[in-house]
């Protein structure tokens, strides 16, 4: 079975081809242009540079939430176009599930960590045992002095994964021990290192159609949250 | 300071842009095409998707051994041809302490292995510790069953990272406790991951003119086994 994965939700991009348990190939960029400019022509290019027509693929996965709005808005728009018009399933993806993988088998705690502004985090909690990774806590939006007392609550070795891992573990520096950091090749979102996370759903028959595929923001656009704001103050 | 990292040394071909830092962009294929075909158009389609000229790239990165005879070549020459024209320095990596980057700050020994072919396997070994990797054994080609004897006196869990880690871990099973092989997603050569040793090693000065990159075959092509045991038996 051929999966291609995207992932736009940051400031990242990557696309992956997987075929049965072998990653094929990956692209990767961060380096801060739009998405809407480099994402399709990345998944195009590392299709052709595999020898890939887009046709042969079975089913594509996509980074569903939390992350960037208009991040994930591209990811989802890209995958939904290319599955519409060849009729094939779609698996949406925890963004926080996804950077999870990055560190498949690693001991201790995984926390990933994604900057959602105005003092919160999007976060969850994982931890590998025995080839499977089991989920602690559920996607959140929480402020990081929140994720610190969670975390602290533990007790035990944690490794920090995601575009707020490094801020986090500033801000928690002293306060939490056996705190660590992702490598940089594995910090942010990587389509390669969550493709046998979107494998797994496929298998489990956890797919949906091209129409169903909508994001996960885990709160309200900021346009959103002030309007109703201003709302509540009846302005 | 910008760094452009290839590895064409085994079946897998990948290309890194490093900036201070940051992994910019990352390209990895593992089709089975030829690297003479992939590797250079991967590079040059990552410089472009990243933005970057070539001529902007302050020095290039090569593993330069041990692997596939033809596959080193290919990556040594493509190295060497664009750092001759630019006049940029060159930094050679050992293929087997590249692997190790790809487990960076993994607890427990790491053992990258790669398939010598003939009953042997090229291997090292390696340890994190505070954020620095300490090197505990000399890239060798061995047998596989002395490397188990090796790593047995250790008594300690060990990762196996590379093309013949799931085969030696197959070989090893049930006579090394605390065993273990590095997820799909980190198991080959990885240009992205051996970035952060790149860097290292321009920072030290550890380089070289193009003039002056050789591949590190760690053992005489099959060829030239052969052709020297017909002289010793004077045929």
């Amino acid at each position: 079975m051929k999966l291609l994965i995207l992932d736009t939700s940051s400031k990242a991009a990557s696309a992956a081809l997987w075929e049965d348990g072998v990653l094929r190939g990956e692209a990767y960029q961060n380096t801060g242009h739009t998405h809407s400019a480099t994402s399709l022509p990345m998944a195009e290019q590392l299709l052709a540079g595999c020898g890939w027509s887009l046709s042969e693929v079975d089913g594509f996965a996509v980074t569903a939430g939390p992350g960037s709005f208009t991040g994930l808005r591209i990811g989802l728009a890209s995958v939904k176009g290319m599955a519409f018009a060849l009729d094939k399933p779609c698996v949406p993806l925890s963004t926080l599930e996804g950077l999870a993988y990055n560190l498949s088998g690693w001991p201790g705690l995984i926390c990933p960590v994604m900057d959602a502004r105005v003092g919160q985090v999007y976060t969850a909690l994982f931890r590998w045992d025995g080839g499977a990774m089991h989920r602690l806590m559920e996607d959140a939006a929480i402020p990081a002095e929140e994720l610190l007392t969670a975390l602290a609550a533990y007790g035990e070795p944690v490794t920090l994964v995601g575009d707020g891992a490094l801020l986090s573990a500033e801000r928690f520096a002293g306060r939490l021990p056996g705190l660590a950091v992702a490598p940089e090749h594995l910090r942010n979102q990587r389509a390669g290192a969550m493709a046998p996370l979107a494998a797994r759903l496929f298998a489990e028959g956890q797919t949906v159609p091209a129409g169903d595929l909508v994001p996960r923001y885990l709160r309200l656009p900021q346009a959103e949250r002030e309007l109703k704001l201003k709302q509540q103050k009846g302005e």
